[in-house]
């Protein structure tokens, strides 16, 4: 975690829509009012209203089950929650802030203008302008309950996007868990959700069969592996920092030689990462349960070439992630003795493999019972449960650092799914791979994410991170190995 | 440990002395008679004698103090004798053989042939071709009690060194307790041995109290322990095959930077070294007790980098160290508890720090408890023990590696002196490094041993592996920083 401020970032990167606003001057003196008189209303009721304590209200809702997000896919049991709240106030009150500063109060009254400027667009057919202005609105106040419904509406309605519609009505949900209108739309869009939430994972089955249908014996399948094996430490060390190219974590793999001009540390990044997956396979996946031994010994091989120190052991001090404040050193061994529970259990067991990685992967990441590695260990963990269950370990490429970072916040906030959508989606690229590999096609085995491709998107994706979010969006659902170039 | 093999190397570095033995043609049957009969006693007496017990028998020999040499360090007591006698009885065993192959009687034939005719040599008054003779005689049976005594008494009467003279008197009492011709020289060499062993010591703390008197603020002091501290890193990895140079030791440790063309294990030694240093500063050198956790401790810092599993860990493999059969995996918990024992007993205590250190590096190197790294472990146990007494960390020279092992070899044999007198050899060495570079005189702090002498003197070693090391003997007892370049 710990990725750039992505708040600064957007108000560095938007001059234009900002500069736009201001032009329109005969609107501005009446939007600052209007402004102003909702951003009152907003203070008043995050200020007079225990957020804590509607969320866990929330789970009793006998009706409103498409509010249980978090408990459809058993995030924390009640209890849990409990032992969880003092620091998951802690970061859901610092990032809603309970008063705004000046900066913030400007960026609301300003979003509020530019969301009031898209709705007209939107009624006047201008439909690329409105989705810039609603984007702009977005950037400025991310969660502003306001802007989440209007823009979410513009999605479903107009873009066809559902499910990041219901992601937005869920998030003004986790902000104001009494707000009528998100209750209201949620209502419509819900089910629509899960039931592709569901068939997705229902097609990543069917291209799991299909690997599985190949024989091991296929000189293809293990080229594929091997090649599969480089790209997913090199993306693992990757998305942490670590600068090696694939050639260069080839070599090292090969060789146990020294790159000229690279640190020690990354060297060591990477071969911690081969010693813990030559541990799992060679005991993990074969093993019924996975307990916390298990993890420690994962972590000491993930972390122990950079610090055999702190290898395999719990952290003893108090760390800050971004804007998460995982629990202090005193809670992480009963923490770690619930996701041991939980890891085992009858329920997870019932999830699909996918749900049930990604979750493990976001229970130990939150968690972060490490000082270092926790990344690294919560993705080897979650390729552990996928293997267990037929699937290939999953690549999360490096280039997609921003995405996920930025999902496993909104996991933190309160939704999961983006983030399950999200390693599904590597799941699907990572079976694309190996089934494009296997094929008649292919002479050569190629990167999982192009570089070239990928710095482009990278690129958009910071210039307009929702937007470019939004139309991916729909890629989520399309299937087939012919995005992989 | 596991050096090339000496014996074979003098076997082929030796042709000239061969050739010449071969040409005195008048000699050759009468000295193959005599040769003959003296194997064949030699040999009944070996495989008649349960060598094993005799030893024991040694150590209550009441009025034979001067044979009591192992029992003066208390290399162990007579109990833990017994619980070593089965690899130990192995190694020796093997090492002397209870029956020779047609190559080594050959090669004690010839020995005794050259043996013969160096002593014809020293009667005549032909110093040098004796000592050279003497010399060829003991490459080709380093452990034959005849060759033993006859070049002892040539070395005791004629070279003035009483040293190694006495040295060897006690190697042919090991293999044969009852020669009463080693207990006959024993009883003029021990007593004169233990002196000069002792005025030696006290040499030793007289130059480290005049390092003690320096100011810790001097600044050329400060320069000196970081320029040591880099030595003694280099030396210490370099001495089991590490190819870095000091200048890369040093960049590594001051970059962290890889090093081009050199394998990743090798700057991860380098950062062992560092990381066990720093908690020997930080933590060790203050304890009143060290305890088999602090090895472990150490040990996991020194081979953490490089193996993150096993830093840290027993072996669970039984291992073979060139001669030497450690104990078995399942003894090491019960010898480390003994070991720890001794290390902090009254009597280890009432040792001279060097003569504490020495053992302790040892006791430790021989039990073996780990897979890799006991000998970086043990020189770094020795220099923590050197350190609470208030010496430097002492610096074994790489160059002096095949010294070094044999010293350790010739413990293992029985007789610990040799090797103790090596490391107050390295101690003295690098006092003279730390007084030499705090001096009025230096511009720039040297190397402990400059690499083309050592080159030098290693290759006149392996040459004429026993004469160069008799001739160096006396220099152990000269004192003053001059043998520094």
């Amino acid at each position: 975690m710990g990725g750039p401020n992505i708040k600064e970032q957007q108000q560095e990167e938007h001059p234009q829509p900002v500069r736009a606003a201001r032009q329109t001057n005969p609107f501005r003196l009446v939007l600052f009012f209007i402004a102003g008189s909702l951003a009152a209303i907003t203070l008043h009721a995050l200020t007079s209203s225990n957020l804590g304590l509607r969320l866990r209200q929330l789970h009793h809702l006998p009706s409103a089950h498409y509010l249980q997000t978090r408990d459809e896919f058993a995030l924390y049991s009640v209890e849990e929650l409990d032992a969880f709240k003092e620091f998951y106030d802690k970061s859901v009150s610092d990032s809603v802030g309970a008063t705004f500063t000046e900066a913030e109060q400007t960026n609301i009254n300003e979003a509020l203008g530019a969301l009031r400027l898209a709705q007209d667009m939107y009624l006047a057919g201008k439909d690329d302008k409105a989705a810039r202005l609603f984007e702009h609105a977005l950037a400025l106040a991310p969660r502003h309950p306001e802007v989440l419904l209007r823009y979410g509406e513009f999605l479903e309605h107009n873009q066809r996007n559902i499910v990041l519609a219901d992601q937005f009505y869920f998030q003004a949900l986790t902000i104001n868990p009494s707000n009528t209108e998100a209750l209201a739309n949620r209502q419509r869009t819900a089910d629509v959700v899960q039931t592709l939430d569901e068939r997705r994972l229902e097609s990543l089955d069917f291209k799991r069969d299909a690997l599985s249908a190949i024989h091991e014996s296929s000189a293809a399948l293990r080229r594929a592996k091997k090649e599969a094996y480089f790209q997913h430490i090199y993306h693992s060390v990757g998305i942490e920092g670590n600068t090696m190219t694939l050639a260069q974590t080839r070599s090292i793999l090969e060789t146990r030689m020294a790159v000229d001009g690279k640190s020690i540390d990354e060297h060591n990044e990477i071969l911690g990462m081969d010693l813990a997956m030559k541990y799992i396979n060679a005991s993990l996946v074969q093993k019924m349960e996975i307990t916390i031994k298990d993890i420690l010994e994962l972590h000491r091989r993930v972390l122990g070439h950079v610090d055999p120190i702190e290898g395999g052991e719990f952290r003893r001090n108090q760390v800050y992630v971004g804007g998460h404040v995982p629990p202090g050193p005193g809670d992480l061994a009963i923490l770690m003795q619930r996701f041991e529970r939980w890891l085992n259990s009858e329920h997870s067991s019932s999830l699909h493999p996918v749900n049930y990685a990604a979750l493990a992967h976001y229970k130990l990441v939150h968690i972060h019972p490490f000082i270092d590695g926790n990344g690294r260990t919560s993705r080897l963990l979650m390729n552990t449960l996928l293997m267990r269950a037929g699937y290939p370990p999953v690549i999360i490429p490096k280039q997609q650092r921003s995405k996920y970072y930025h999902f496993l916040k909104l996991a933190n906030e309160g939704d999961i799914r983006p983030f399950v959508r999200f390693i599904a989606d590597c799941t699907e690229k990572t079976l694309d791979l190996y089934l494009w590999a296997t094929s008649d096609l292919p002479q050569q085995i190629p990167m999982l994410i192009q570089t070239e491709t990928e710095a482009g998107e990278r690129l958009a994706q910071l210039q307009s991170p929702h937007l470019s979010q939004s139309a991916q969006m729909p890629e989520f659902y399309e299937s087939g190995s012919g995005s992989i170039p």
